[in-house]
């Protein structure tokens, strides 16, 4: 086993990486910004360098200084977490290089699942449902107008290079497409340098239903049952649950089974995720995308299956097989995460970063647990991503699990910020969540604009 | 289900039961002694009645008073957690007088399993093995002398109105036999006026295994695995873990038939535990006593089983059967608790209360929990019990438990109190304690002098 890794990375996963590495007797190496000088896992790692200034590209993207660190104390292998470095291919090609293993799969695999059109060319092949659309890059209004009549309207326009909500369109008829190809087309010129669009249908109502998978490099993969990410805003999750409430024995049998598929198909090694939108009156599903590294919300799975994730990364990377094969991942219960932020709901959610003056986090009894890299005290930088804590509740069934939430939220106090704490109280006492009746569209077009009634 | 639950207690098991209840959506009563006013229970209940001052004999153990805030609150039913009135059978009585529901055994069955000779012959009638010893009071040193050459030397003279430690002695040889007769009955005359032995063989060197029951009103018994207890210092536990490592499958599934045998026998109702002493040599094991209330260590079985223990306590209290039948609940991994006290090892563990500084409970990653009403700001009162905390993990196995425990008390930090944090982490570093390999004795007799001799 390595003896001692790197975490490149911040912030609860950081902290949770470092957790995890201890418990297998790993030494840490945390690296850290200027302005994380004060962070928990620099407090918790056995040793911590400071890699740049506060700006990321700086430090947290810096990728010679991360990789300069990893030689100096003589880290083996590097765990990128979520984020950052986590689906850059060209660091996974210098850590192989260095020869440092990268806990997560290899550079060319990131790179043949992070093409969206490639990915969905080798999911069509593999016999994993996609959504209906080009086949390959798209150039010309003609071309996307046939393609468009072809699988009906309402579709999506994407940029094949795209990113960051760049050179996407919604288009609900053929007066619209024109206009919209061409607006797309130049905005995705314009941004990446590449004009080639491709075209999916779009689904819609749906349900965000993604499968855990973890592939070891003996070829074995396995799955860790599905999440329901349905519950987002602007495309950010904030409730994640396991199991979902959309997905019976026939449907997760199919789906799970269109995941392992998915990551045999590629040879994937480590954990990833494949997502995938769920049509609830048809049943059917489509590959959305994979995402090649740990999720925010791999808590749930780890409480439903009892399988700690990102153990199983580093001993994948160490070159075990999985600790447990398909058939004896029993799952029991059903498990929830809120996404804990600093910031304010009733203001656009703007991010409130600040001192914690006090802190109470829950705890206690069955079933409850908090990754969270706070600490009374703690000055939370503006910098970065503005999750502050994921709470994750474990019950027999959804009902307990739903109270446990509540119960823990109640007792949750953080001073001195502003949280979304009673947004998330509210979010689960809503009559549709507690019914299990949402789809993606829910929380932005439902729930959101009566919470913002409210007094 | 009840509405509305009391909860006769303070501390984490307070918290724990409030948590609990408001986990099946039962509002709380907290009591209080006037110095628990800044307790963590009374400000996570829903109500808090203060019952007298910070004596415990006016307070917590004022029944009176206790019955007044059930009847002014109309609370239906009075969870009594552990020690204080938990044990009290007039208390038991009064409740059930003024039709309030007692979270625990009837007064008749409290009763008849705290007398500790006619629990011993209830056990022996009903097949449980019991340690070879007097089958009645004695009352002469010629009958104890008969009883003692009939079974051996080592033998425990017990007081059979005892507690306390009052009028016990162990007894070698014949020699011994006469003057420590003579001193115990005295002393038992004198501290419950009633001079009344019963006989033991001494077990020793022995395991303490303990096995969780639970019973429902249905006549429905459980067991919920075994706990190993060993580690003790001054009959005062200070690790608990299930499985044990004495035990084997085929004397796992002796000693829990056992023990179902003994409660099946008594008719015995919600929680409880019996304890054993385990002849490792031999195999042999042997009832002690039942504790018919929920244990500190309780979380352990929580952890391994799946069962929530104090859920089940409520859900029973309220006529409900067992929520799992025995086939049902399956065993997984290794659970271990150290319970956190505010005393001072190297002093002899002088308590220590104080005002807590500042606080970082051990948090987050997979199977650990944290029981404890500390927050930072808080002040320990001097009057109770020195237990701060119990942390509890789950490993797969006992190695990835115990490593589990080392990363968790590592990241524990209280500033303002002396703890036992660093002693339970060079207990579980002790190679033998690593091994398994500990009985009894162990603690007090082999690691202690070690611990006291080093700087």
């Amino acid at each position: 086993m390595f003896n001692k890794i790197l975490i490149a990375n911040r912030g609860e996963i950081a902290v949770r990486i470092i957790r995890a590495a201890r418990e297998l007797g790993i030494e840490t190496v945390a690296i850290y910004s200027e302005a994380d000088k004060d962070a928990l896992h620099v407090a918790l790692a056995d040793e911590a360098i400071c890699v740049g200034p506060a700006r990321a590209t700086d430090s947290y993207l810096n990728m010679n200084n991360i990789l300069e660190a990893a030689i100096a104390t003589g880290a083996q292998a590097i765990h990128p977490g979520f984020g950052f470095l986590s689906e850059n291919s060209k660091f996974v090609g210098l850590c192989e290089e260095m020869n440092i293993k990268f806990i997560g799969p290899s550079a060319e695999v990131m790179d043949s699942m992070g093409d969206k059109i490639n990915a969905r060319d080798r999911m069509r092949k593999a016999g994993v449902p996609v959504t209906p659309g080009s086949e390959g890059e798209v150039y010309t209004t003609d071309e996307a107008l046939a393609i468009a009549n072809e699988i009906g309207y309402p579709i999506m326009l994407k940029a094949s290079a795209g990113g960051g909500g760049k050179g996407i369109r919604k288009v609900s008829s053929a007066e619209e497409l024109i206009p919209a190809f061409e607006a797309a087309t130049a905005e995705a010129k314009a941004s990446f340098g590449n004009g080639a669009m491709f075209i999916e249908r779009m689904i819609y109502p749906a349900r965000h239903i993604e499968v855990q998978i973890l592939g070891d490099s003996q070829g074995n993969v396995i799955h860790l049952g599905e999440r329901d990410c349905s519950l987002q805003r602007n495309n950010q999750k904030v409730l994640e649950e396991s199991p979902s409430v959309a997905v019976g024995a026939s449907l997760r049998e199919k789906i799970t089974s269109a995941a392992v598929m998915a990551a045999e198909a590629v040879g994937y090694e480590n954990a990833g995720t494949i997502e995938f939108l769920l049509d609830e009156a048809s049943g059917n599903f489509y590959f959305m995308e994979m995402n090649t590294r740990v999720q925010v919300e791999h808590p749930v799975s780890e409480f439903v299956s009892g399988v700690d994730i990102v153990k199983e990364q580093i001993r994948i990377a160490n070159g075990e097989e999985l600790s447990v094969k398909q058939e004896d991942v029993h799952f029991k219960g059903h498990a929830i995460e809120c996404r804990i932020n600093a910031e304010n709901p009733k203001f656009n959610f703007a991010p409130s970063p600040g001192k914690i003056q006090s802190l109470y986090l829950p705890s206690g009894g069955v079933g409850l647990r908090v990754d969270s890299a706070m600490y009374a005290g703690y000055t939370i930088p503006p910098y970065y991503d503005s999750m502050i804590a994921k709470v994750i509740v474990h019950g027999e069934n959804r009902f307990e699990a739903l109270m446990k939430m509540q119960r823990a939220l109640m007792e949750f106090d953080v001073e001195g910020l502003t949280t979304n704490i009673d947004f998330q109280l509210e979010l689960i006492s809503d009559p549709h969540v507690i019914a299990g009746d949402y789809n993606t569209g829910f929380l932005g077009e439902t729930f959101l604009p009566e919470y913002l009634k409210e007094d």
